[in-house]
């Protein structure tokens, strides 16, 4: 029998992080039976992502406008570069409505084991970026694993001597942690780190 | 600030079940990451379901053509129709390879709370369908529930009298069930229904 339209939307679908066959049949289903509230819409979002998502070429983010929209906004402080790994870490930083500076997508993480040199990633970007005058720190929130630290490192030594400030995110009890469910390496680095009261 | 492109396929892929807001933020990411081999594949195969894929105008099953594969199957059994509630039932059925006769998808279940009458549900097609002098069997294969089985009943109370007979599926320990983790219902249920060795 000729594989139906269906059953290839099924294959597709389950090719989604988070999804398997199992609820990609059932996404299917669904999407079928919101064929106008959904479906349409979904397959209208798909295409026009495809046709004008792209990354920004100042920061790495992905944008349908270039510069992205956090380059493009007057407010943002200038002098501030916030250096993450991927589109999704910038995302959960905005999602905090913290932050207020500007953005810098590595791509990635230095890695031996997989190869990742340091040409693999947007390096050369931030370094020409950190250059500029008006830039005074570059923040590294790459994650706190061998290799997002091993990359911080990295780039510490390359914008060592440009005049720049290099920070990172503080260590410690995430808010609303428990001790008892913390790694003994969290909980060293908290005690390490603590201020007074 | 608008709402970008990316934003709003973000908040659709959210809605798909079984993708809460950060499955969703993982999946926009992987699809803009995966352009060519899943962005775009799966634009044009939401685009063609929502265009070709139609319920069955004889069994209520989803497919591209009508009638569906499984009633345009010449070597199918046309004396046996299995009823099912939705379509992701009769899918069920088919990815278990035993079954080899129709089928007739009902469209949910009767229920007094949520007010769905025998007129909401495709019943006159299946009773018209068993009227055909070729149809001997009706298999109930509705759900285990107080729904499910009060539309088996009230199905069996329509059909008597056409000389067809209906069935429904066996209760009983699932395949690789333990006792110890079944509910006291379906243990009773086996016990009753006990097969000697």
């Amino acid at each position: 029998m000729a594989e139906s339209e269906i059953d290839r939307l099924v294959q597709l679908l389950a090719k989604l992080p988070g999804l398997g066959p199992r609820s990609a049949r059932r996404a299917a289903l669904h999407l079928i039976k919101k064929r106008e509230t959904l479906l349409h819409p979904l397959a209208d979002a798909l295409t026009r992502a495809a046709d004008t998502v792209h990354p920004c070429s100042e920061c790495g983010n992905l944008d349908d406008r270039d510069p992205c929209g956090v380059c493009s906004d007057p407010r943002r402080d200038r002098s501030v570069i916030c250096v993450v790994e991927e589109v999704a870490d910038l995302w959960a930083l905005e999602r905090g409505a913290v932050y207020t500076g500007l953005y810098h997508v590595l791509g990635g993480t230095l890695s031996a084991i997989d190869g990742v040199g340091p040409e693999d990633l947007n390096i050369e970007g931030l370094v020409r970026r950190a250059s500029d005058e008006a830039v005074t720190e570059v923040i590294l929130a790459t994650n706190a694993t061998v290799d997002g630290q091993t990359t911080a490192h990295y780039i510490t030594d390359r914008l060592a001597g440009s005049g720049v400030k290099t920070s990172r995110l503080a260590r410690g009890v995430p808010v609303g942690g428990e001790l008892d469910y913390l790694d003994d390496g969290t909980l060293a680095a908290a005690l390490k780190a603590r201020r007074e009261m």
